[in-house]
């Protein structure tokens, strides 16, 4: 049976501000990716987090940034590959503490934002991060975009890895997500992204922007949880999935 | 054979900042308290420290903290016992995984500065800290002030504690360290430094500020790194301790 | 004529995460507080928050802090009077630089939270915070709790001050507010808050809790922005202060 | 007369740890440029290192930098040009309040770090800084690098600018300055560092890596201060400019 993971950033609250309806996202996914307090989060926002999503059996990951709390870790800052290995073992660690202390363990890591894209582009980075998740656990899963060098660099460190699609960004032909400022980057109609979703999973192939197909591999979507629409949207997601015969389970 | 612990806090470097000569001291001790991050530390100087203190055997703990970089952790603020058990729960998990990635694990935890403090006296704090130690890891032991309630929380929480003395500091008949301002509440002479830790050790006892002797328990010794006479003063009390047969050598 | 300030602190989101409704609140009020960066706030934030105040002609001022973003400035925190002398003087000339900018000039100063309870207490830590508003500019309004050693400590300072009354709170004999654990600390019916601001501004007398009625100061009535009833809140005290012939105004 | 300023970056303590040798480094320079809390520097740092500067009658400066304590403000940061207005804004006022207080004022702003190397090639970014600068205070002296695009800016927006040599680098024939890992890019000869330095004050000229000589505007040099050999360097180049009949002197 095939089976497609829904994935959503979860836990990006920050002392006394609140961001997101982290309960409401929790009835639709199979995993979370926690923020680990250098983009958003705090020590007991992971831990109120994380002790709702294992109540509900959700699959729980760290998703460590970049040290930007003002940028919400979305802006590209010059590190070296080694800073990134000590920045995901730091973050990685803090949040692991809190799944220990529960008596449960963390199921996937899934870079944040700014390091979310530079992973996805530099070989380098991508290396570091693999074997900091690796060096922690190497039963991890490494989530990263499909067909970016941070699969590549997973696979490289003989670890498990989850390719990242999106349901209403379009593709280019070499695999990357269209620039956001390009027209018809994004999807606005539901049915549409619905449709790709459907495609990626039972195919294994998406309509690129310049009209052609080309192949993708498919493990887990990521569902925007601060977008107004995302409770709907996964509803509707779903309702395809089980449609076609895909199972939404958190992989491995 | 008695043994006594000599234990500093190391890793307080941050960023491009240096604190203390951690390769001097190293030679001296037997266990070192890593800075988590909050008051000093940062994830390189984490792993930099640490793969030092393992190459030279020395048992590595955690030194968690307040969050207060600018106050170096040394201001008392006021926190909720649960706020006290995630931070320390995080900062825990954070430096364990350095641990954890270099095939080793933690040894114990002592808190920093104004949460020692805070922790000496008051015993919800105290046994909030406990149970997030034990909650991680209960075979991890606690270093706290000797004779405070951090010692008694965390016998009660059911894990090893480790009770701390000062050889350069007077103390007061109920056991606590007199405060600095007092007259004569620093020792500044190392000889008679050195002969209270041999008491310490061999007799249970110390003599108080005001003249009585009482009973204290010592298991370990806190060597302040950032002193510039801490590799004389390391040395003098590791001659003394040799010369009354007692072995420096970190607990459990 | 009476006249009564309506001040509300404004200017609280941070980074990607908002707090409270600025907008609307700005209609019902005549001075607003802006924080600074230390519990809330950012650059950003600070220059958008003051051109909206200074287009409606509101009256702009400091809202400084401890240096505790993750605790928003709520929790006290053990600071020497320099430090605190320091603290104001950094975040009042970073938030005087956009009124600057835009060609105008900052109204007044009012400490935030921790600071502000503390500074209506300890007369060194008071007196720290006034002489810190004097240096920067003597002209600037300190606004602090009515009867509080804060509003002593500017009168000595020799600058202008505005006593500050709360509305859904209730007093104690000595002037001080009735600590929130207490019964009947908080005041939770609307018409009762709206006549004891009535009574404080036009009698300058307030019924404490013990039922006795004591002499009280109030140049300034908070607002608390935060709350939803806010704006009902500011529009019935409003109404209340029309039909006594008080003026909405900011003081000076 | 011919005249240079000799300016260096200062205040780069921060809470417990020290940076530098300020004070004696002030012996030799004409203009001091203060971290404004947010690469180095707090509000007790700015206080004290502005009043030893202010004593010595040098010129005092803000030193405003991309906010990154961890990483010194060396690393850059995608950030957009009104974020960068933003930030320049609050630095600098934060800084001028402590001149204020202390009956003076600010001289001069050099962007520091990553920041200074952005707004060197980057129009926009160069632009918005030369913006903040003029907007906060029309009479503040603009420092860049010689050549660069915020030389352009300051001169575009109006203000003055002083256009920034380096003794120990070499230059490249399009006025900027060789990466530091092409061989020959550090001048690590004295005499050599010093030659260079006088040749672009008395003929405004600088011989390139590549041999040929190419015109350089010089209106300040920086001095290193974090480097051992500051004090001896500057005794130098202040020999040389002697020589030569060059005063010694902050511009404007």
């Amino acid at each position: 049976m095939k089976t497609l993971d829904l994935n959503c950033d979860m836990g990006e609250s920050f002392g006394a501000w609140r961001m997101g309806d982290d309960a409401a996202v929790l009835e639709h996914v199979s995993s979370v990716n926690l923020a680990c307090g250098f983009h958003a989060g705090d020590p007991t926002t992971i831990r109120t987090t994380m002790a709702a999503a294992l109540a509900r059996g959700v699959a729980v990951g760290a998703h460590p940034s970049l040290p930007d709390l003002p940028g919400f870790g979305r802006r590209e800052m010059s590190i070296q590959p080694q800073e990134a290995y000590d920045l995901m073992l730091y973050q990685i660690g803090a949040v692991a503490a809190f799944a220990r202390a529960s008596g449960s363990g963390l199921h996937h890591v899934k870079p944040h934002g700014a390091l979310y894209n530079m992973a996805a582009k530099n070989p380098e980075l991508a290396a570091a991060i693999a074997r900091a998740v690796r060096d922690f656990d190497s039963s991890l899963i490494l989530y990263g975009l499909s067909g970016s060098e941070l699969i590549r660099a997973g696979r490289q460190a003989g670890i498990a890895v989850a390719s990242e699609v999106f349901s209403d960004r379009t593709y280019q032909s070499d695999g990357s997500l269209a620039p956001r400022g390009l027209p018809n980057s994004v999807i606005h109609d539901l049915g549409e992204a619905v449709a790709q979703v459907g495609r990626m999973v039972t195919e294994g192939r998406v309509r690129c922007i310049d009209g052609k197909d080309i192949a993708i591999e498919a493990d887990t979507l990521c569902i925007h949880g601060d977008a107004p629409q995302a409770p709907a949207f996964a509803r509707a997601i779903r309702a395809e999935l089980e449609r076609l015969g895909v199972a939404v389970r958190a992989p491995g």
